[in-house]
């Protein structure tokens, strides 16, 4: 199992979710953050905005599912040509994961 | 070493951090999140509350306490009959770990 | 390659990213959080002070670069003599990492 966290564009939030709902991926937990990358921010003028506002969302997946969310993920969160700022989706190994009303942990698929 | 990431309701927040408090765990980091599970919300009516807010709660535990740690927010966290929004728990590895007041790695219990 | 993530003291959030940036990481991700220690808070007279703001720090590095992005974490986020509550550090591994923009996945340096 992974822990899929990707870190996007706010504006592109909902073509995230509902391209992981395409593909049969409902559960995610999303927060807002303050990101910068390599560039460091933006320049406009003399002032340089080093802290832009994106969303991390966290999603859990089994092994077989996880190469097509994380191409679903970057399909869905990229600007047309493709910008700085477009985010990045990192992939976190995950020992054991539990679903509290069930006191269950998972089974890998 | 483990993280341990639990998403929870917001309103068994007490209940969890007075159980983890119980077993000897007092270190916690908590912030609010927005998170659906695989029903996709809650349906009211005509209307998906596709968005429903949770907490999230970061855990670090020895070895020799994840088991007892994940028993504690499970029991703690979940409704009299178990529900869906219950929330999930997922135990990641940790590689190292440190304490900033003392510059000094962690060592496993 | 490694996810740091760092909790510190919000008020040194200006020395934790000047010193990352000194070493050449400008990229990151930043949270405000609600956390606390093993001693449980701040002890305030008869009050005890058991959620402290903190800030969250996410940042993803190769393996090359992680024992220098501690260091200097831990150096800048770090008080004078060292007290209780300036955070801590952890390490997590990293399964693969992607840039959005590219779509390009991360050759580890």
């Amino acid at each position: 199992m992974y822990l899929i966290q990707s870190i996007i564009r706010p504006e592109k939030m909902l073509h995230v979710t509902e391209a992981l709902s395409a593909i049969g991926v409902q559960a995610l937990t999303k927060f807002p953050v303050i990101g910068r990358g390599k560039q460091c921010g933006l320049k406009v003028g003399n002032i340089n905005y080093k802290d832009l506002p994106k969303e991390m969302i966290f999603t859990m997946v089994d092994a077989s599912q996880k190469d097509a969310v994380v191409k679903a993920i970057i399909d869905a969160a990229r600007t047309e040509d493709g910008n700085h700022g477009d985010g990045r989706v990192f992939v976190l190994p995950v020992a054991e994961a539990y679903t509290i009303r069930s006191g269950q942990q998972d089974i890998e698929a």
